[in-house]
């Protein structure tokens, strides 16, 4: 006899995703996944006229609650399983994906006096307006004393991050700024609508929104610096009251169980991060093993018992990852985007003819190509900024490079490269962490690149020079919000006190791993020698003929 | 009443063509080619199983007699001209192609002892085998005090010239070399066989055989000091007598006037390298008017009252463009390639079928796109080495680069900045004319390029500043040689006494020309200053990356 069950509730970018898994190992028994109808708003507001401008990207927050109106039930109806026998339910969601709300916690969006605001709709976390005030909290921090607060996110706050979103708010649409009881977390927000329970989830406060344990928020003479109106944000729109990940928010309430198909009562777990929340259910629940997510882009997470400033990375958070432990987390712009983009753009039409004609696809055909050159062999070496650069340098305006072409390059060479380039890149991260202090082992991947990509894992592994180990499961976000619930619940339920039994029970590891081979090790070495010399000459300012580039670029861009 | 007229012959690497030219106005009225029957021969001898080794490249000399026997009397046909009535007739020649013959002329590998030795065949300009003597050439003249020897040619011997050529055969064949009683250029040759006599010019004994009109070769102490063996090559195989260009060599032959369908006693001019026969052709007979040949590669051509050195070019040499001045030439040595390598490896599919729909090339889908960005707005910028570096830096190991690539960066982006990297690497070499005391003031392009791409001659007049002519002739080269048939001929006999002559009334421009655009020059102005840094970092040794790249690519090549 298994069970009981867990739901790990999985908001990602354009859809929701309900998993049922057995608490005593993990297995998943099904999963339901429900689009949001209205996806990412980057145009126009739903049902109006009302436009948006470049790098707007909103989300309706009632998608997030058809997600757990049919998602759920689909899930539960398919697992067969005694709704009676979920004990808990974890959550995990972008971030930072935030939005305005009624004390009462209804979105501004929703009532009509809003709904033709902009600004009353959620943000979803890749919404890039905000970058004027994301480049003023950073100059005002910088000149007026205040530049200790962002040691701990590599000395930078990212425009996606919640105070640039909620300062754009006021900027913009101080109406909506005014009329807003809260801001917060979409994470938190779902949390609340299923236990009728506000609030705050540790890891997206410590890694969005500036706090941490030890000190809390900044102070407030931090944010009246930065605008006097800001000075009592944190009392008036968000809340001191951070719980650990982990922490049951509340019960499920009457309506919430409703919708979704289950008893009321059972222990909701209060927010998480999707990436972070896949660490535990990538089987790590200790320093020295790195979980990376490898998708579009990559995100790097460690943890440790020691707090240290290691610079340029995303951000250290006490409890952000696991409880009792330092998080430390680092990322890269641009993998399986590069990747795409290479697809789109530059794979030549003899290798459409040839992937079709092998009934492959094309990037099937160049992984092929790519496979069987050896390290070395194409004589290229590239930098993988084509989305700039966000772990060491922290630098958005840096750009691609790629040297050592010749007229007898090949496409698979070139596709080879970039994907080289991305290794070296997570190798770069990999030794700053060492370097102070956080020593790295081993490394366990997820996401979906290593599903579909052996030749890039191996050539992770030579570069890094570390093992790499595959996560069984194939919805680690959705798994570690599984996991999350079952903590929530707690031993005495049925559950786990803390996250690392439930890793210890929950989480596995595929057969498949993948260690460096001497010989590549050897040429990577020099290779990735290579890479640091041009990585310092046009990433630490020696050249800074990207960002030239880039400033040109504008110009020009404007007179056309 | 037209006329008189002058027959122009242009050995190519593939045909030689044959033009007939009215005299008085440089009207061409026919023209005939003649594919050379063996081609370049690079894998096996004609016949045998005799194979060659890489890098190897091989012509038949009969096959350039039969440019004479058809070529020419098909143009002769075509025009409608009486025969009497052609007064002269100049050939031009690839260089350096050169031919070990007997004393009377008769090339070795048409002889039976010798048909299976490879080195008894004539050496096209593009057999590089011959790198490992040019290699001892440069070290032997570095290390034992004969560099200034080579200072004339930016400071090294290249594997394509004369010597290392000739080296060659006595390292891998001395039984070849020993039955050699010449060693020739294939346009001396051909002129020899035209006229019963044997002649050198001066343009392919100054720019392939370190001959100067000043010093004569180099002393025998430095041809001992490569092997005591080549000590007697000039006086043993080749000869002190060059003549300058526009001399007659000699009078048509009774046998040659057969195969010709010409009356036998017609003046013939000594051989002329085809570029450099260009440069009458192309209406520049003095200084500041540089003559850029453009097409698979470019070279640059110009003329100076003065000798000076100037660091990187391929060779200062009197009286090798015109009698009486110095001749320039400098190089890129990929171009047109470039484009053609970026057509083959790096357009999209979709472009592909876009340019089918169109009905239009694919190359002239990418212009069309390209065209309509504006200068800078691509945020790129490349270095266009994919095939080294041949002025000013003069080193075949250097590789491309390419900068400021984003996710956003589309195909025709990249093949601007391709064009926009050439016309930077010309930039580069006329500057170091102007600034070494050879000022440029116009350009005149010709070869296949200015015909094709309208876009790389606005190009190019943005980024140099200066204004672009475009030869009149579709081959100047054929045109340039016509002319030198004028001057072999001379005044007296309805020619004209010097290329500049000629060039007043034979050569001419159209009216299509290229002026810089302000806007763009101010851009490009900026955009040069960073290939200027990327050029001197990469190129200048301050980071060797490209030939550690190389290094490795070798090595790893070399198992698999």
């Amino acid at each position: 006899m298994s069970g009981p069950y867990v739901l790990g509730i999985d908001f990602g970018t354009l859809s929701g995703r309900a998993v049922i898994v057995d608490v005593s190992n993990g297995a998943e028994l099904a999963t339901a996944v429900q689009p949001y109808q209205h996806g990412v708003i980057d145009r126009r507001l739903p049902d109006s006229n009302v436009l948006l401008e470049p790098d707007w990207a909103l989300q309706d927050p009632n998608d997030y609650l058809d997600v757990l109106k049919h998602a759920v039930p689909d899930a539960l109806t398919q697992s067969g399983i005694d709704p009676a026998r979920v004990i808990g339910i974890g959550v995990d969601f972008t971030s930072c994906t935030m939005l305005p709300t009624t004390a009462n916690g209804e979105p501004l969006c929703n009532l009509p006096q809003w709904r033709n605001h902009p600004h009353a709709w959620v943000k979803l976390w890749k919404h890039h307006a905000a970058q004027p005030e994301a480049d003023k909290i950073n100059a005002i921090a910088r000149e007026q004393g205040f530049s200790h607060l962002l040691a701990r996110y590599g000395g930078k706050v990212n425009s996606e991050w919640f105070l640039p979103k909620a300062w754009q708010i006021l900027d913009e649409d101080p109406d909506v700024y005014e009329a807003a009881d809260r801001l917060i977390e979409a994470g938190d927000w779902i949390v609340w609508q299923m236990t009728g329970v506000e609030t705050r989830n540790a890891c997206a406060a410590g890694y969005k929104g500036l706090w941490s344990k030890k000190d809390g928020f900044p102070p407030t003479a931090f944010f009246r610096a930065l605008d006097p109106r800001l000075e009592t944000i944190v009392d008036e729109k968000m809340s001191h009251a951070i719980l650990p990940l982990g922490a049951r928010a509340g019960s499920l309430t009457e309506q919430a169980a409703a919708w979704m198909g289950l008893p009321p009562g059972i222990a909701v777990a209060v927010a998480v991060i999707d990436a972070h929340a896949a660490v535990p259910a990538a089987t790590v629940s200790g320093p020295e093993r790195m979980v990376i997510i490898m998708g579009t882009s990559n995100c790097h997470m460690v943890v440790s018992e020691e707090e240290v400033i290691v610079p340029g990375i995303s951000g250290v958070v006490a409890d952000g990852i696991l409880p009792g432990l330092f998080g430390y987390e680092a990322g890269q712009a641009c993998v399986g985007d590069h990747f795409a983009w290479f697809v789109e753009n530059i794979a030549p039409a003899a290798y459409q003819q040839e992937a079709n004609k092998q009934g492959i696809s094309l990037y099937a055909l160049l992984e092929e190509k790519a496979a069987q050159l050896q390290p070395g062999e194409s004589g290229l070496i590239a930098l993988d900024w084509w989305n700039g650069n966000r772990s060491i340098l922290v630098d958005a305006d840096l750009t691609g490079m790629m040297v050592g072409m010749t007229l007898a390059t090949k496409p698979e060479e070139i596709f080879r490269a970039l994907i080289e380039a991305t290794a070296y890149g997570t190798r770069m991260i990999i030794e700053t962490f060492t370097k102070h202090g956080i020593p790295v082992r081993e490394i366990v991947a997820t996401g979906g690149l290593p599903d579909q990509n052996k030749l890039l894992m191996q050539i992770y592994a030579d570069v890094t020079g570390l093992p790499i180990y595959i996560a069984a499961s194939r919805q680690t976000s959705a798994l570690g919000a599984a996991m999350h619930g079952a903590v929530a619940a707690g031993a005495m339920q049925g559950g786990y006190d803390t996250l690392t039994d439930a890793a210890a029970h929950m989480a596995g590891l595929r057969d498949e791993r993948y260690h460096p081979i001497p010989e590549n090790q050897a040429i990577y070495e020099a290779l990735y020698e290579e890479y640091r010399i041009l990585h310092d000459y046009f990433g630490r300012g020696e050249n800074r003929v990207m960002k030239r580039l880039k400033t040109i670029r504008r110009a020009q861009k404007t007179l056309t």
